[in-house]
Formats: C-alpha cells, structure tokens, sequence
C-alpha cells in the first residue's frame, strides 16, 4: 500500500483510532502458542498489517453503539484471523508468490506449513468468538466461514470458463468476499448492541461495500502496479480466474475475436499477451464499465447507511466508499 | 480393510449397529450442498466408509447412558466429518496418492479443490456440532481441532529429525490421533449424559487406545501390505515422518551404523532401501518392541474402563483394543 493510501485511510479510521491500535496485539494474544514453527509464521504473516479494513469495519460497526469494547476488540482480531486464514490456503491455491510486498506463506514455508498453519488460524479464530458466548456471533460466524469457502469453490469450479456471466461472477464474489466484509460490520453492530434493523442496515452496507471492493481489486489485477498494489499484478488473470473487465470484453468483441481472447488470457503474463488484453479491454472501455459498476454498488452502500443519523462512524463508513473507488484511480 | 478385519468389527460394533448405520446418512445430509463440485468429491471420499472408528467410538461412548440418539449420530458424524477434513488435508501434505484402496481426493482434483473441500468440510462438522446447543461438545469440538491441528504441525515439523525422541513421537501422536479418538468417545460419553468421572475415564481410554492405534499403524507403514491396509505402505516414511520402530533402532544400531540407516530412511522407497531398513527392523526387533509399547497402551486403556459395570458397550471397547492389536499380526 502506498504511504498516500495509508494516511488516508488513517483519516477514514480516525473515530477507533485507540480500539484499532489494539487489534493487532489481541491477534498475537489469541494466537500464541509454545509450537515455535507457528509462533514464526505468526510473526512474519501478521507483522505487516495491511489495510485492516476487515476489522475496521467491526470496530466503526461498534461505535455506532455501546458495545463492550474487548468483545468488540476480539471479534475484529477473529475476522481478521479468519480473514489470513483463508490468504494463506489462497497463496496455495493461486501459487502467489508475494502479498502486501513481501513473499507469501507458501513461497517461504512450502505448501504444508501454509495448509496446516491456515487450519491453526481458522480454529483459533474459532475459539475466540466461541468464547464470547455470544450465540449471534458464534452462528455468524460459522455462516461466514461456509459462505467464504462456498466462494471460493465455486471460483475455482468455473477457472477458465469463458461462458462465465456476469450474474455468476457477482454471485461468486459475494459470497467470497462481501460476505466476510458485511461479517464484519454486522458483528460490530451486534456487539455495539444496535436493533436488529440497524444491524441489518450495516450487514447491506457491508455486502456492497465488498462487492464493490472486489470489482476495483479485479480492476487493478490488469491495471494496478506491484508497489501500490501489494502484489503482483495479473496474479488472477494467470490462474485463470475470469473478473468482470474480462467479462465484460468477452461480450462485446466480435465472435471471430473471441478465441484470440481465449488466447492471450489462457497465456497471460508469457510475452505482450498482458498488453494486448489491457489494450483491448481500454478500446472496449470494459475497465470503466466495471469501475462503474462498482460505483453503483457504493451508492447502494451508501443508502443503507440513511438509516442511521449523523455521527462520526457514518462519516468514515462513507469514506471508506470513496477510498474504495479511489485505489482505482 | 480386508474381508476378515470388517467382520470382526461388525461383531464388535453389535450393540450400536442400528445406530451406526444411520451415521453415513447423517454425513450426507450435513454436507449436502448445492455446489455440485464439492456434492462430487463429498459422494466420492464418504462412499467408502472406512473402519467406522470414530463414530463407533462416540456411539458405544453414547451407549453407557441414556443418549438422545439423533444428537449422538450427529456428532459421531461430525466427528468423522471433521476427521475426513483432516485426511484430505494431510493427503495434500504427504502428497499420497492412496486412501482406503482408491486414489486420493489431491490425486484425483488437485491441492486447490483438496484445500477447500477440507475446509468446507471442516466447516460442516462445526455447525453440525453448534447445532446440537450443547455447551460441553461445542468447547470439546473446538479444543480438538487445535490439538490435532498442533500435533500435526509438529510432525511436519521434526520431519527428518533424526534426534526425535519417544517422548516427542508420543506427544505428537497424542495430539494428532489419539486426542480425536479420545474426544469422540468422550464426546459419547457427554450425549450419552455420563457423569464426570465417566466421561473423564473414556477420554483416558480413548486416548490410550488412540495412542496404541497410531504406533501399529505406524509398524504397518513398514510391514504391512497394500490391499489390507488400504494405503500404501512406507508413506510416511518417503514423507519424512520419523516413527516408532526408526526411533528404537536409531537408539539401538551402533553409531558408525547410524548415517546408513539415515541414508536408507532418506532415501527410502527407492531401491532395495526398503528391504534393507525392515531387515534392520527385525534384526534389532524394533518393530516388536513398538508393538509392545502399543499392548501397554491397550492395557491403560482396558484398565480405565474398570469404572463401568459390565455391559455390551463395556465388552465392545475391550474387543476394540484386541482388533487394533490384531491389525498387525
């Protein structure tokens, strides 16, 4: 992440500036161990933080309300927990090599390390919501889990489908990724005790919010640079994962183009077949159609949140749309 | 599992037949799915049911009291749920290509679908679990996977240690196997609404009976056959894994001897390497001593079991330990 994108969304987070600080050391809390193998992946993995978004979107829930704030703590450091849980068995799948601009798990440790440290993270995770005995946050939690993995089976399923459609691919992104992020503000909601409508409200927000969120990150896999991105541009395109700019193209060029298409994608990342697809995909403006269809998704984010009345966590909830649809820019 | 291993432990599982039948169908129901790729992999790994043991376990655990029986078989199936989570996860790890005489789920779909099948199902077996509102199987449910999780981690970990002591095999086997099969007949225990000193003595058996399982199971990678054991014998050791029979024998040969059995170990599966360490094996009757070891283990267990009155659960555990024993001969 660049040093621009991180002051903002210091910014963004600055109404659970104090709460925040203190996710980090939770999650090193939640996951110590005596195995010294785990407590080295531990260090390494969480000691570059990312954006954090996951669990600010808990703790800015939580601030809507009352909430006891360790209970709200340790439920941002469980998604957050989850949330690399399930990037470190992805940096297997995808065969990643780098994230947030250091090597992956699996590109230091090797493949059996990472499956059975991501397992560690998941049942860590696990028991620490379940020690909260809170049933609603216990239930979603394990709800998530399923949606995320029903996600990400399915993204793989379709690996190299060009039939894919744009109804599939929303559907696959939705549960892969929006419903981890809306997770996390609705747990935040529980926790600050708010009604069930208002709960239900951030829960929304969250789904858009991480659709949009996913759509700009499939963008940038064929746009985005290494430094700014975290990693390595075009990652998805080469492990066949069809996004919506692709999409998008496959439905407008000619059908005598279509297998040219099929080609270049099928061997992305060898010789120009990068800059061949980024050419075309501009020639069909299919990065700007997608980029507003991930606007659309951050004006029906922001309409959920007319439920709830001024305050400083509105503000940033509506922040973090626009960060969202800068990262493109 | 050859012909004459099924029938005896149809005999030993007389007094849950009618329950245990009911388990298969139980787990089809609780994976069920509308995901045709996993609803795939899931009808292939569970249409071969393999020895039953957990499950069994957990309903003869069941039997000594007043279960409701429909939680019971829920959690027996949750227990072999999660149990084939971690198989299919380990078969990545080992990069077996056998289990149960058919190809692996790795061999047959690849590590990216293995990684989140295990984790789907893992995910299956903590909602089921979570469905039955039963504080105590929840926290037993969720301590489990941790411990199996760590003792798994630390196998890979002392891989081609070759200064591994007992006392370390026995802790990582404790944690990767035995803690599994003592909570399943724990876990019996608890639905079955035991008191507390019963519970607590069939963990202790089960633990015991768990440990005695690995180290003949461990004796078979190096003697056993294909066809009986359902897998293919010296996988492990290829793997790396440093059992029993290897430990004694590095403890015994002399130490110039030492870098050749190292070497064979190595190296093993290739050559006459295999020959070469079972002869070894023999001469230094390293592979009698574990089974030894493991006969203690049987009479541990056989002894925990003195706090319940005499009965055809009772008698089913004790022909338990006898079967386990057997599979060796």
């Amino acid at each position: 992440m660049n040093r621009a994108a991180t002051s903002s969304l210091a910014v963004v987070y600055e109404p659970i500036t104090e709460n925040l600080s203190q996710v980090q050391g939770e999650i090193f809390k939640l996951l110590s161990t005596s195995n010294d193998l785990i407590a080295q992946v531990v260090k390494y993995f969480f000691s570059s933080t990312g954006k954090q978004l996951r669990p600010a979107l808990c703790l800015l829930g939580a601030n809507f309300g009352k909430p006891n704030w360790m209970e709200a703590i340790r439920i941002a450091a469980s998604f957050e927990i989850f949330h690399s849980a399930t990037l470190i068995h992805d940096d297997i799948i995808d065969g990643s090599i780098l994230r947030r601009n250091l090597p992956t798990v699996p590109n230091k440790w090797g493949p059996q390390i990472s499956v059975l440290v991501g397992d560690y993270l998941h049942n860590c995770a696990m028991h620490a919501v379940y020690s909260t005995h809170n049933d609603r946050l216990v239930s979603l939690f394990i709800d998530t889990a399923a949606q995320v993995c029903d996600g990400e089976i399915l993204e793989v399923k379709e690996n190299h489908n060009f039939d894919l459609t744009e109804a599939q691919y929303f559907s696959i992104i939705e549960k892969k990724t929006a419903a981890l992020m809306a997770a996390c503000v609705e747990a935040g909601g529980i926790a600050g005790k708010l009604s069930a409508e208002e709960c239900s409200a951030l829960k929304k927000y969250g789904v858009y919010f991480g659709t949009a969120f996913q759509i700009v990150d499939d963008c940038l896999d064929f746009s985005g640079d290494t430094e700014s991105f975290g990693k390595r541009p075009g990652a998805d395109a080469e492990s066949g994962v069809l996004t919506l700019p692709l999409i998008r193209l496959l439905n407008l060029v000619p059908a005598n183009k279509k297998s040219e298409v099929f080609g270049a994608f099928k061997s992305y990342g060898t010789g120009d077949r990068v800059e061949y697809l980024v050419r075309l995909m501009k020639e069909y403006d299919t990065l700007n159609f997608a980029l507003e269809k991930a606007e659309e998704y951050t004006d029906k984010a922001r309409l959920e949140l007319s439920t709830f009345k001024d305050s400083p966590s509105k503000d940033s909830l509506i922040s973090l749309l626009d960060y969202v649809l800068k990262r493109s820019r």
